[in-house]
């Protein structure tokens, strides 16, 4: 039996397991899910020692757990894999839009239904039973594997961060291989090769100190919801372009050929619009859709709110309004410079007559990474999806981040390959995010290729 | 005994059965709180009943019952007083920043603290024991009594509205008198001789089909929460004014001896400060506090929301955001009109980028009411505070609306006395929304000396 034919045998099993993963609701992004979290941690590196791999929590005070795993009997002389992924979620409940619980998941029309399917459980799921198809099959692996699963990628992931450059000799591999990203079409696999960093802050504006009758104080008092209006369209300029002054100053000119390659991946008005669901793109003018998303920098106003939100209405003057704002950054923009920039342009727009207070985490924030394409073990995944996949990767600039993915390329030196196995259309960090079946046996068939290929190189 | 000693050796009933009262949430302004609101009219209807008036519910389908009662022992000859109150609250929960639960009253520090305590339920009920102390006293009125209380005065009292105009005979009174207001200090009561009106709406900016990840899609798409916070920003002027064309066109202007009016009831920005605990008024820089209140017309953002606003954050572009919109009108200004102005300038504004959606009462809204006071019944008033509370009143222009008083004063043809027996500062639509335990008291016996004093006009 070839590791091919256990995943196939196993393929109902697997799915059984990873839908356990899923009901799990590992929010690392609010304090009041910790408890989850953890069991999520748990459940995982139950998981991965039951088949084989030695596996261990890692603790460090009021962070979440990492998940660290390792099976080196393919001894001294062979290649070492260092596997990362994310056990971790963003929020979801079921008013924000969902058909189902999103901590429920159904197998429904070929796909997974749940919070996590594709990011990043499923993903990292793969690699589990990639491991596993391979040792129940074969009895051994052709390359040593460590596997570092954090629980922060969606809430900044410092622990990690703190971790990585603390334990570069534990760490030690000849590759990194990442599945957390997605592609258009699952005939056009896709090799990332730039990722954006970002910073998040969060605002509030306070006026009067509790919310007042609007009949007896509006007109007199500088409304916090219109105050937090006025500051916010004061961050983007009328072409799209974002205000904050000095905010593309570091941004990295993208040269001829880099557009070139860039557009060599279409990404066409009408696949936009059938992604979105909206009409009309908006952004910076002077660059195409995929430009704007893998080599600009953006800020986002990803909440706001203030004052009575809810069904019915209120006839107040609010105390409070507030917004979290998020922005993506290119390469040589520095978290800290940018973050400094915004906040003093806020502190700088705000009227008198209303009081700012804000919320961020000082030195927090992520560098935007390009990916060294020039490396041999670039060609281990090349074959690995045109043998397990079926069709041969291209490589494209990701707008989104993955916070620890500077510090594998950078401090462990390591090749990092960033091979995902989504689809842009499963709905990550939205309502419905699923997980295509196929795709997820697919992906477990290519990682089996991989680490046959890695072992070659 | 007279109803005095009446009402006093009562007091502790009094305010146990008011807190009864106050247990019931009725909150007109969600459909959700329906049965709630039912079971307040209830209440107070078989509590009317009990002192010896003969109530009756008043069902309109769809809408929220009229509570009317009537005692017409004083006989024909007799003069009618027409009380009016309404027995609906504004929303509120303990997350709001209440201190106790707000429909879990608690007498405290001189003070009963509950939502309704002030508005309106508290003063509803001086009327109903003003009543019951002087049957049970003297076993008669000395003048012809009718209640009608309604349940839609937060929500914009269409069953009244319509009920008014069709029952002018059952309404039929020489004086009606309205309890819903209040006064900076305790010692100067107020007479309120202006009324604002008003219209509402709510405004949905669409834009991705579903929340998006801010990372994949962010540049690309006008973000909602942007796009709203840009077309609230264009709602008023740098200087404060409300910037819809036209909306200031039927504004009747303010004479000189209007202003000094207005001028002779001090509102200090001192007074101002402690009452919000902001710290620099806003508003039109052209008017006093006092008259951007009382006699200018206002636009307020009562609430607006948009993504992902609670703890934490996730990192979304996200489908939509919205915001209420509540404008305050002055005499002149036509709710329709005003209406039409404000919907049409922000279809104006609003980018094509993303979609429009209104939610709003076609012919609704309020229009603002100037009382006249050259009526001798409003001599009675004056004489009841006089005797009652311990203070003559003055007059006063009012920030907040009263519905149905137009409509009283027009239609019914009466003289309306709008006498208010709380407090500015008593967190009216607020947290911790609170009546003195003194003041319920002495409201109580101001209405008792008034029945006495219409008798005799």
């Amino acid at each position: 039996m070839t590791p091919h034919d256990y995943a196939r045998q196993h393929a109902e099993e697997f799915r059984a397991q990873l839908l356990d993963f899923l009901r799990i609701p590992s929010v690392s992004t609010d304090e009041a899910y910790k408890p989850e979290v953890r069991r999520a941690a748990e459940w995982l590196a139950a998981e991965m020692q039951r088949i084989g791999i030695t596996t261990e929590l890692i603790d460090m005070p009021g962070r979440h757990p990492l998940v660290y795993g390792e099976w080196m009997g393919a001894g001294e002389n062979a290649r070492t894999v260092l596997i990362y992924g994310h056990y971790d979620v963003q929020p979801a409940k079921k008013a924000d839009g969902w058909d189902t619980e999103p901590f429920e998941p159904v197998e429904k029309d070929g796909f997974i239904w749940a919070r996590g399917a594709t990011d990043d459980k499923g993903q990292v799921y793969i690699h589990v039973k990639a491991v596993e198809a391979v040792l129940k099959a074969e009895g051994t692996l052709p390359v040593n594997v460590k596997f570092i699963i954090e629980g922060e990628e969606e809430s900044g992931g410092q622990h990690i961060a703190a971790y990585v450059p603390q334990h570069v000799d534990k760490l030690k591999a000849d590759v990194c291989v990442v599945s957390d990203g997605s592609m258009s079409r699952v005939e056009q696999p896709v090799i990332v090769n730039a990722l954006r960093g970002g910073i998040g802050l969060e605002i509030t504006i306070h006026g009067p100190s509790a919310d007042v009758h609007s009949g007896m104080y509006g007109g007199t008092l500088h409304n916090p919801n219109q105050a937090l209006a006025e500051i916010i369209a004061k961050l983007h300029n009328p072409d799209g372009s974002v205000a904050v002054p000095g905010f593309y100053e570091d941004v990295r000119v993208l040269t001829p050929q880099e557009r070139a390659e860039i557009a060599a991946v279409p990404w066409t008005d009408d696949e936009w619009r059938s992604e979105t669901g909206a009409q009309i793109p908006w952004g910076e003018p002077d660059y195409t859709l995929s430009e704007r998303v893998g080599a600009r920098p953006t800020l986002e106003i990803t909440g706001m709110a203030g004052g009575y939100y809810e069904r019915g209405f209120k006839n107040i003057v609010p105390s409070k309004a507030w917004a979290k704002i998020s922005c993506r950054l290119v390469p040589d923009q520095k978290p800290h410079k940018i973050l400094h920039q915004v906040v003093e342009y806020i502190k700088q727009i705000t009227p008198p007559t209303v009081r700012l207070e804000l919320a961020y985490r000082e030195g927090g924030g992520i560098e935007a990474t390009l990916i060294n394409t020039n490396n041999p073990m670039m060609q281990a995944a090349i074959n690995a999806y045109e043998k397990g996949w079926g069709g041969t990767p291209v490589f494209k600039r990701e707008g989104g981040g993955i916070p620890i993915v500077g510090a594998f390329q950078n401090v462990l030196g390591l090749p990092v390959l960033l091979m995902g196995f989504g689809l842009n259309t499963d709905g990550l960090h939205g309502p419905n995010e699923h997980f295509s079946i196929d795709m997820f046996h697919r992906g477990i068939n290519t990682i089996i290729v991989f680490l046959n290929e890695v072992a070659q190189i």
